[in-house]
Parts: C-alpha cells; structure tokens; sequence
C-alpha cells in the first residue's frame, strides 16, 4: 500500500499551492516534504505536480488526491464506529464544489443544520455554473452541487430539485424601458446583469431562447450574486433572479416579472463518490430536505 | 492613426472569449473579424490575441486594450461636450478591479450614486486583495480598488482610507473554544473562516503577525464574504470581519470581540490612468465622499 505520509504531503503541497507553505503545515523541513512527493514520484514513474508557480496537479497526481480524501473519509467513519479518540483536529475537513449561484442563493443556508450537528469545516470550491462538475473529476471535492445529470465515472448523483429564475425589475424601471414590452429595441437599451461577461450566461440563454433576442445590449458584469438582487432593487438594472431569494419584494411591489409566465429552470444535482461515508450521506439528506422545502421539484 | 474598426474587433473577441461571439455581437462575419484581427497583427508585426480557448490577449493586445479603453473615455467626454447624440448605446461600460472583500463589503453600495447619475455599466472584475492591480497594469480595467500604494506606470493612485477588520465570534463561541484566551491550543482547535485556501489570507497575517501564532488550524474555506458574517453568526466559526459590513452585531452582543484592542487595518487606494475623463473623476469623487463617510482615515 502506498505510505498514508506521501499523499498527505501531496494533499498539503496541493493545498498550500508550495512545498514551502506545506513543510511549515506538516511541521516539516521542506527537503523532507520535497522527498515525499519524490518518493511518490519514483512509486508512480510519473509525476504527480507540476513545477509551477502555483504548484497544480498532474492527472496522476489529481487521482492520488482522490483516493486520499476518499480514505481519509472512510478512515473517519471507521474510527467513529470504533469511538477511537482520534489525536489530529477536530473537525474533518470535507471539500464540495458549488456553482456560485447556488452558494449564494442556498448552499450556506441548506447546509447549516448539518454542520450544527457535525464537527465539520467545509472547503467550498467555487466557480459558476457547470464547472463544478470538473472539480469532482478531478478529486478536488468529495461532492458537489452542478447544474449536469451526468454522472462523472465512479460517482453516484441525483436531483435536488429546481431553481426558478424570474426576470424581475423595479416598476420605474419597467415605465422606463419596458413601457412597450419586452421587444429587440428596448432590449437592446436596457441595463441588464451578468455574472461574468465572458462566460456563456444563463441571463445570454434568456434572452435567445425564451425571447429571441441575439442583439448586443448593456450590461453590469457583477461577479457576486447578492449584488444582482441589490442592483435589480436599486432600479439600476433588471436581472434574472433566483426566486428563493427574493423576500417579499414580489408581493410588496417592489419588483415585478417583466415576463410573467416565462422563467428559466434551472436543476440542481448533488454528485458524490460511490463510497461508504457517513458524512457524505448525512450532507445529502440535509440537502434534500432543505430541497423539498425550498426547490421546485418535478 | 490605427483604424478604431480594428481595435473594436480586438475589443469584442477578448469581452467575448471567442471569434464567433464576437462576430455577432459586432453583427459581422466571422472571417471579417477575424480579417481585423489579422491587419492588427500586420500593422504590429506580432500576434495580439492567443489562438486558445477561451482566448487570451498577448502583451501587445493588452497594450492596445488599455489604448482603445482610453480612447473610448476620452470621446465620451468630447461628444457630452459638444452635446454631440452618440449613436450607439445610450449606457458607456467601465471596466474596475475591485477586490473581493471591498465589491462585498462597500464598494457596491458606494458607487450607487454615481451609477444614478450617470448612465454607466460597470464591468466588474475581481480577485482577492493584491491581484486587482495586475488588470490595471494589464489595461482590462480603466480603474481599481487594490490595496496596494504603488501606482502602475502612467496611472495615479490616491488613498481612501482603511478598512478596519475585528477578530469577532458569537459569546457562546467564545466561551467554547477561548475560554482561556487566544492561545496556541486554542487557535489550533477553533473554526476559523478562509476565501480562499490556497492563497495568503488576512487570517494567517492577523495569526502569525499579531497573535504569533503560525500552526496549523481547522477552517472553512468560503469564497464569498457574505457567508463569513453569517457563519460567524451562526456559531460555526470565529473570522476577521470588516467593520463596516456589521449591523448592531457589537451593541446587542450578538457577536463579540475576541481581541479588544488588536485588529488589521487594510488601506484601500484607489487607482486610475492619468487620462482626461469626466467619468473616472467622478466615480473618484464619489468613492472618496463615501469613503470619508465609511472609511477609517489616517
């Protein structure tokens, strides 16, 4: 078997991005950390990081990463089964990718009940939409939340539920650009928000596939998904929104739909490895309560 | 002079990652922006955009972005002058590095006032602290908020005031895990809140500069600030909080200072290119008027 002291110098190279920062991590002197992933290497006949600035993983390295935090995960509930005293920290650490949205949006919220029951400490990978699906390929994360069905090989996945988005604006805002209805001249003058403007946008899927539009309009690039609805309130834009965000702004008035009877729906799957873990199920079932409470569900 | 048609097709296939994209947002052919990108390069004698995907621009592209971004500013303020009706879009985009922590924290809210008066999108790009002064230097942004005092060559910087972070967790927190203080047992066994795992972190400068604590510690890595507030509420963990994100958390003692008297003072400069712009001035002065209000001043 491979010496459990190689992968976790891997794992702290890995996290700490540098063999200096990981040898100060693992309280070791960094030729002794340096030796590891060499001894890793020679195992291997390959190697497992790149010698970068940040150092990143090999393909061999990403699948030794997996397979160390899937035996760090079954090592756990095994030492809880046995109610061995573990002698490191605490709190597990369990990595989860989430599309930035659903962080935002519900994520933090959905999983509170589970951390308040477990001596967990979360490490959220973070990018928008699909991508995250590319973190659990990699061994980056034991699970993750993604917009994809698919399943990366090895792993399990089912759905939460959707997220329906609403096109939504102020009053004045609709008066003001919208006095005529959702047509190619308004849409095209006026003031949308993105997340990210070089990334295929669900706002960008909106607008071509439920309402036609292709033409090139104005837009705020916010990279922070709190800001769409503080903007959209604000009257300086409308914007897709997450309606499990929204407060009472629909029922007060605040904002209204510009598109009542169109939406985007949006699923959310959880992903995770096909493995034994306590921890792992018990953050799916907290999820799934939280999504048939909250997600729109089939 | 180089053709403005030209450095308008470099413009749009870097905002839109792709030569497709950006042929119908410009409503051209593909091969007529790609014809455009070629002359540029002839007129250059070297490439300006890399041929991967998404595409990247060379050195000599940013230089001609940033070019084209001063360009744009500088006609804007000619044509207000002359009262001149633009043909094109009613809003003009404005591209600014902002760092994390600040979009979250305030710099949303302080722009508002400029944003109502004029008829602007911001572009917003963001990275954690020191990174945003890298887009001005690469001329992808036509201002930024950085911690950083040094100014870019041929750009001005001027300071807006610190932001003040408090080491804060709930009372019942505190009584769990720092009971006897900040000691190094403690800290190596309390929760903390990271944005990010791999990279320096306020929380790592606050541990080892201030407390002198350098050992390794459990943490949740959330990229998003919101949720360091509202984790820090809720009890799972302790966190560097900027003080001008809280509400009456201190008055009503809902969360507590764990290090009365020690904190970390972030200076926020604001940077900008030393061009002639109606608009980048008064974004200034609406940042600073905020900042005079909100920020701590030396």
């Amino acid at each position: 078997m491979l010496d459990p002291k190689l992968l976790e110098a891997l794992q702290a190279v890995v996290e700490c991005g540098g063999f200096e920062k990981a040898a100060q991590r693992l309280f070791l002197t960094q030729s002794a950390v340096s030796q590891r992933i060499k001894l890793l290497e020679e195992r291997l006949g390959q190697p497992v990081v790149t010698r970068t600035s940040p150092i990143d993983t090999t393909v061999a390295g990403r699948r030794l990463l997996r397979h160390f935090h899937q035996l760090s995960l079954m090592e756990k509930d095994l030492l809880d089964t046995l109610q061995v005293t573990r002698t490191d920290s605490a709190f597990t650490m369990l990595a989860i990718g989430v599309n930035a949205d659903s962080l935002a949006g519900w994520f933090l919220q959905a999983v509170k009940p589970f951390l308040k029951r477990h001596p967990v400490v979360l490490d959220l990978l973070m990018d928008d939409q699909d991508y995250t699906h590319e973190l659990m390929r990699n061994g980056h994360v034991a699970g993750c939340v993604s917009t994809r069905a698919q399943a990366v090989q090895g792993s399990e996945c089912r759905l939460l539920g959707h997220v329906r988005y609403l096109c939504l604006a102020t009053p004045a805002f609709r008066d003001r650009f919208f006095s005529s209805g959702m047509t190619p001249e308004a849409l095209s003058a006026a003031p949308a928000i993105l997340y990210d403007r070089k990334k295929d946008d669900m706002h960008h899927q909106f607008l071509s596939g439920t309402l036609g539009f292709t033409g090139h309009f104005p837009a705020f690039a916010l990279p922070t998904p709190e800001g769409f609805l503080d903007y959209t309130r604000e009257g300086l834009a409308y914007s897709l929104q997450p309606e499990l965000m929204l407060a009472d702004d629909l029922d007060t008035g605040r904002l209204v739909d510009l598109c009542p009877g169109l939406w985007m729906d949006m699923p959310m799957y959880w992903h995770h490895w096909r493995i034994e873990s306590n921890l792992i199920s018990e953050i799916e079932e907290t999820l799934v309560e939280f999504a048939l409470a909250h997600l729109r569900q089939p």
